[in-house]
């Protein structure tokens, strides 16, 4: 592995888009006792279900830690890769490398990565085991990389077409947890020297509560070129309402990198989600304190899918639009198979599907 | 990867000799305070060095404790490849797993390890670390692996020719600390349906205070079909000498699995390398004992080679025979390189440059 300081874009490097094909996926085995209940129990069998699935159409790479290797091992199936790497929690999505490719080759990004907002909001501290991930995952597939680590970036921020569009939120990538010191402008050029992007849509916020400082990747996503899902709710009493509404119009005054006009897919929300006073029991506490607090609205939405190589995978929360989301999406997604899984128990950790996910994409053999 | 119970050698499998192509080389970065000397600076400069030679002609994987990782990648050169994983010590040839081949298809063997010797006469307590990396280096590799972990044994015990047969020795394999409740046929039986190897070759006894109760590779090592190389003196007052001549007499009236004589190069050893006090005081204790006396004979051996597919990487001990043992090796290996390197703080670690390498035979792409 070589650690490169150059720019993928200069390099002739590009962020391809989620639904190109895949070579494989990455996820981390869940571990961390006060972001996922019952000693992650529950999260575990719902990790395994998910991976199940994914490693049907791709080879899938799973990360876990010394003591969780055997456990992990046991519960996955023979298809699937398990290899030991420390971690301070299981956001795949946001700690693994950002893959790139010049159509033959593949190389990976290591972006910063401060626990979604460091010492100003971040959701654990330390965090330096997290941060490590993305260049020992290169290094463990032969792939060069990008030192980027003076940007604060997760994967979860950010959504490419892989026709030079990229989508996310200002409400993240603006904040004041990730890179203060950066104009917006600033931000915009890194963005698109690393992911050879040319066109940024910034929305303006994610769902309501979510803690990632509203990543892109929960609230609006790209099934094509074009063409976006974006979560939606009609209830205007609902704080989500003017949220998605501005995201709405935004997205249908913009174009993209391409000169296209984006098609708006509207992908209801499920009835607001809140955690139990159970399952708040079921959290370890951090430095004392609660986790979550009972009652607390989780960030639920059906957009946080994966999109594998035949199948796509929707959280699913027991609400009369479960069934809803997986035919619109069916719609979207005519070549793949698109199933649904029972995601509250990884909802409570703090995300969902997309999030514990990192596709890694194929490039042509020379 | 799959978890197998049949035979490697009732499935067509067999290991083959170490100077057959490999497709790649294991090692383990070294870290235990008590085994190396000056929190492992030493050893790990000579690590590298060794790595270094190593990967000019085989890909190199370093297993990295996760708190060692970084210093591993800054010390090691870009084409070799550093992974997570924990480990209690750095003896790859012992703790990886043994593998196999068909021809075409690559598997492991995963030998339960105990530290030489368990609660018997065994080195560290515990092993666990150690005992898990064989069964994750084939997961990394997605290559399927044989449970033998009932069976004790490490890859430093055994020697094949590629051929049919096997050479190890008694004071090892029938020591007390490894499998004292099966008798020498059920092991040899053992070895054979693990390896496909058809006759066993039993030295006695391995170098003189060897602490791996007389592993054979620091003793003697097939360089071809039919020849071996035996550790030798000519010094009658030095304790070696009637154990090599023991072995001396065992090869000359041996044949092979395919009914040759066994031709018998003397490899010359250096003069006995006794620990100095200096370097006894760079060893942290271990449950409050010291590892090593001030004086204590360390097992040197320029047996302990390693052929790599273009290179022979030889031990040196800044001895009078460094140079004669290189000769007689060149000559041995006239398609390869002969190399020295400076080992001395590799042997304090208690073996050598065989003892931290395994390699990876090389399959043919079907």
């Amino acid at each position: 592995m070589k650690i490169l300081t150059s720019t993928p874009a200069g390099d002739g490097f590009l962020m391809p888009a989620e639904f190109a094909p895949h070579q494989g996926c990455i996820l981390i085995w869940p571990h961390r006792r006060d972001s996922w209940q019952n000693g992650a129990y529950a999260a575990r069998k719902a990790f395994a279900e998910l991976i199940t699935i994914i490693a049907g159409s791709e080879k899938v790479t799973v990360c876990a830690r010394f003591e969780d290797y055997d456990e992990a091992r046991r519960l996955l199936p023979d298809n699937v890769r398990v290899v030991e790497m420390s971690s301070d929690d299981s956001w795949a999505r946001d700690v693994a490398p950002t893959f790139i490719t010049n159509g033959s080759e593949l190389r990976g990004i290591d972006w910063g990565f401060n626990a979604w907002g460091g010492l100003y909001d971040g959701l654990y501290f330390p965090w330096d085991r997290d941060n490590k991930i993305a260049r020992k995952l290169c290094d463990l597939m032969d792939a060069d990389c990008y030192d980027l680590r003076d940007f604060i970036l997760e994967g979860g921020s950010i959504h490419t077409d892989g026709e030079g569009t990229l989508l996310t939120t200002e409400e993240c990538l603006l904040g004041r947890g990730r890179n203060p010191d950066m104009s917006k402008q600033e931000i915009e050029e890194k963005l698109c020297s690393s992911l050879g992007v040319k066109k940024i849509i910034w929305l303006k916020r994610g769902i309501y509560n979510d803690e990632t400082n509203g990543h892109i990747d929960n609230i609006c996503a790209f099934t094509a070129p074009g063409e976006v899902v974006l979560a939606w709710t009609d209830d205007k009493n609902d704080p989500q309402y003017e949220i998605s509404k501005e995201c709405l119009d935004i997205l249908e005054d913009s174009t993209d990198a391409e000169g296209r006009k984006i098609r708006v897919h509207k992908l209801i929300l499920p009835k607001p989600v809140h955690i139990t006073a159970e399952e708040c029991e079921g959290l370890d506490h951090m430095d004392g304190e609660p986790t979550r607090t009972p009652g607390e609205r989780l960030a639920a939405s059906y957009v946080n899918f994966y999109i594998a190589n035949k199948t796509v995978i929707v959280p699913q929360f027991g609400d009369e639009n479960d069934k809803k989301a997986l035919e619109l999406l069916s719609g979207l997604f005519p070549d793949r198979v698109v199933r649904g899984i029972y995601a509250r128990d990884i909802l409570i950790g703090g995300g969902n599907i997309h999030c514990i996910t990192q596709q890694i994409p194929a490039v042509s053999k020379t």
